[in-house]
């Protein structure tokens, strides 16, 4: 019953298997193997993008700040969600590796930046007055931390503002595979048809051990990155290992049916948790991340029997007796089986 | 023949097969796995040292540049070799951890920092006074880059000089178990026995996928570094794969033996090397790198049969007939063979 | 007519007597001038604080960014009020000078943050947990930008809260004798008995042509605060020019004076404004800054007959006829006088 | 008997006249003063460059530290001689504000780059290698650490390679108006004619109080300046009283005719060093500044009459008896006289 975070599970067996193919013999490092540049080619195919650089790191963070860091100059303003992982979950990467940036939220419900909120913020920075920062970037999540996701047009709406303001459009694709199964749009759809500049597009939650790419659709940019990477530590030596997972990541579709199927857990869980008694859900569940509110009573009992997820927000007071309600967030996973979903269900319901 | 680099070479078998059991079923995230945590203590044992905090990264110069980073404030001099990697070979990466820093460089032959080198070193960079940078840390590279090994008499003597300063002493060990098969020391005599406060712990160039040990003896920085690593884009999710790789890297001295056989390589290389026409070592070849100069018609045709190598430095010129003799690096790895070795120097002595 | 600000007013008579003064001869420089020492005392006695550390720099950033810089970890949250010159004013002066920080806003009405407002900030950053940012720092500013004053037992009830996340607190005082003289504390009363850690003393608004002191009361940091103001530029060779302001401000108690008439001058402002047909003030005017909304014919007349203030906020929509309200900022000097003020309320009020 | 260095002396009659005259009534801040204007004009009119843009500062380590950050990637390798104020009296500014950098350093006689020291250095940068910091930029200073001279021509030679190699030049000008004096070039041949990019126009040290120029002469990186500018604590509220220095010091070619004094006294001292029993001059005397060895028991002596300079290097050792030599630097300033440098002659020559 381990619903914490889709990052608890393993690889699959594709990925593991091309891992382990890739060990044989020799190979040239720090990206000039085989298997980094096949992987390369499939994102830029997958993407319909012959033009675009792409380039592999290990971690979400790393993508994440190393796009910022090639979108936003140090007195910018980053435009985001105020429950953007770039706010919340990074310890400050982003400011860190840009030398400085302003992390400038809005609201939103549902995990969703609007193009009112977004023209608000925008106009609340006065331009050209050297006392204030300036527009620095757009940085969208999609899936949302919200587990919602944007379609395309909403992407596009809120592209075009930064277009209009001079800035560029970062898309946090952690779980870039999930708004798509979400959505039906295709990765050019979503991304640079769209608006977006540069795609930090995950793979580690979606299947592989660690591995993202940093999609950038326009290639000027690329040797800044390449430069910043390695000065940050995340250029791989032995890079075939990156090179093998992403290359088995998108293999035959491999990514999309294993989003499909995670996002089909979470549609799963989240009609149990909406049918239980004194059960709702907190925001629309588009992908494989349920918010519920539920009684407390049935989150004491859950947790006894040993399901593993989050209460949301982390702060939910638990003493004392009642019926009091909590809000907690469950992650399917490309692992996550329906008897899982049952199983959970089950022990919640009592 | 592949003598480019140790890092050309892939996983060990039982490296392999760790990262393969690992995968099995989910594991919790961000380092709190079984796998990190048996990593940790195997670390921790391996160097007697039952206080030191012990954190994994994917890259040498992540764990390089951390460890500068918790050692040395901004306004701080490093006193490292002048071949030294943090200087040479990581685009800036320890300036940047840092936010600013300055290598401060000693020349010392074989790849070697000399106590009177130093010494004068120290004594060129005023402190006390407000316009100047001051003292920082010490950074040795062990094995060195010229392929020699620092003996732990040598470790003390410099990092006796560093503590009078008041600074912390690093040690950037990418490839430190080849410089304990060559020196017989234990991990403890070459690092905290010795007055090292920080080690790059390298598993990578001898026989792990990506993996390093960041291992602060003295726990306090301890946080600090975590936090740094978060911000950093260096904590992985799926943690359990690293942990993995360390805990059979260092499964029943399997790294020392790994180390062992590529220093023995080393050694057949360089006398071969040392018996070429016209053939002679650069630098004493204590471990698995050797450095020789030789005909530069026996370099033509080594390449021309497929022999890779580095020349060193990378500037020479190849241009025009003649015997001008070149200069260049070979690097075995735990997987190179005798008969790999004997193949080289074949084609060499043509 | 001149209300934009009291940085458009000159320096006191006294103060540029000194600086004429001090420029006869030679002098040491860099700080170890008699006119720099004989400063730094007088700071220490007006505060009643012996053992602080008093530098001097020239510009309110420079004071505010420095001393965030030994208060917080590039890792830290910087809690301050959305209103804050650190947050809207300083094109991201702490966060360049940090190497990252974030500041995070709490709203509190006529710019002060309440107790209650900063407790649930702090209780929203979780803490020990590698993810997020770690409390930093408080900082508050008295004079606050909404012109009000915080009591000393205001500072330290918020300064109390601090404590008990184990963070520093900063004031910035670019106002802070119109402060004092808003509330008749004592420097050591709104400071260090209330638990400020380190002040920006300003005294460029209030007289002097260029100079701030950074007060730090607890003088452990102030070496690396020497360090950090030298790498930063604002260590002034010919020093002797900014101790003989910082000596004439404090001189014979006239900054208060020059304080108490700027606060004068806005409370005659004040009633003034309040008094116009259709006036009423938007804050309270404690000091020598004045907010208030008035009707839009009002704003046009006045600025066309040259009076000099600001429209607040700064997007205020001016396009088109009618009665409309407009609102704005009115700043008072040591230089102004009533008959300044009693013009301007002349052409207000037509 | 004060020739410690030229920032002993105060600011010339027409300096402090000049911020006297400015204190009259209200004036605009943050640049927008008349002073401020008149002095930017008056500087690109002495420069020839009607499109160069000037902005004022009131550090020299600030002017060379914003200027390398608008020239310099935070991996690029920042050229410069190996005494240059950037590399040993800064504190590590130039890397604080680039964000990293690295200063690679040559040699050079007498304090100047040589074109064959130059090539050599940017030979051994490797270029388009991630591993590798990247060609930065070039930093000259005019007037030398020595005291020496570059001719126009030498400036062009360097700036060539430096355009050559993709980089831009900044001349740091702490005492450019002595290296003026010295050569008779005027300020165009001296920069942009010869290829430099921005300058560091200083006044400070040759009779301001404390003002120093930024002349780009592409104004194309304006704006970024003056962003880098106001978050660095730079942007002076009070701007009337750089502008009134900076516009004093240009009027009437006095800042030529101060340089030239200085220059006269600088020469006058080196002939009478040079002519003292076993005196020697170190370096050529181009300009105010004097490097002499002579017999320590002349030290001695002057020292104990109160002359003030400083032995260089600042390690030399005074223990013990003997006619060991000593070797000092002398700064002669606009204010230095000659029965100043008279008398210093006669108590070092006994």
């Amino acid at each position: 019953m381990e619903f914490a975070s889709d990052n608890t599970s393993g690889a699959t067996p594709e990925v593991l298997a091309a891992v382990v193919a890739a060990n044989a013999g020799y190979a040239a490092s720090y990206g000039a193997d085989q298997w980094t540049e096949a992987a390369q080619e499939a994102v830029r195919k997958a993407f319909e993008a012959p033009q675009a650089a792409v380039h592999l790191v290990a971690t979400g963070t790393a993508a994440n700040a190393l796009s910022a860091a090639i979108l936003c100059p140090p007195w910018g303003a980053i435009y985001s969600h105020e429950a953007a992982h770039v706010e919340v979950d990074e310890c400050g990467a982003p400011e860190f590796y840009i030398g400085g940036g302003k992390l400038v939220l809005t609201a939103g419900t549902h995990g969703k930046i609007t193009p009112e909120g977004l023209a608000a913020r925008l106009a609340r920075t006065p331009q050209g007055d050297v006392h204030h920062i300036q527009h620095g970037m757009l940085s969208l999540t999609n899936l949302t931390e919200a587990g919602t996701a944007y379609r395309p047009a909403e992407v596009a709406a809120l592209a075009a503002l930064a277009l209009k303001a001079g800035i560029g459009v970062h898309m946090d694709g952690a779980r870039f595979a999930n708004a798509l199964a979400a959505t039906g749009a295709t990765p050019a759809e979503m991304t640079w048809k769209a608006g977006v500049d540069v795609l930090s597009f995950g793979a580690s939650k979606n299947g592989a051990m660690a591995v993202e790419a940093v999609v950038i659709f326009d290639p000027a940019k690329s040797w800044e990155f390449e430069l910043r990477r390695k000065r940050a530590g995340h250029l791989f030596s032995k890079s075939r290992f990156l090179g093998a997972q992403m290359g088995a990541y998108l293999q035959d579709g491999g990514w999309l049916a294993h989003a499909a199927q995670a996002n089909r857990m979470g549609q799963r869980l989240a009609n149990g948790l909406a049918a239980l008694p004194g059960g709702r859900l907190i925001h629309p569940a588009d992908g494989n991340i349920v918010f519920a509110a539920f009684p407390r009573a049935l989150h004491v009992r859950a947790t006894a029997a040993g399901a593993h997820y989050y209460l949301w927000p982390f702060d939910q007071t638990l003493e004392g007796p009642g019926e009091e309600e909590v809000t907690a967030r469950f992650v399917c996973s490309w692992s996550t089986t329906e008897a899982d979903v049952d199983r959970l269900l089950e022990v919640l319901a009592g």
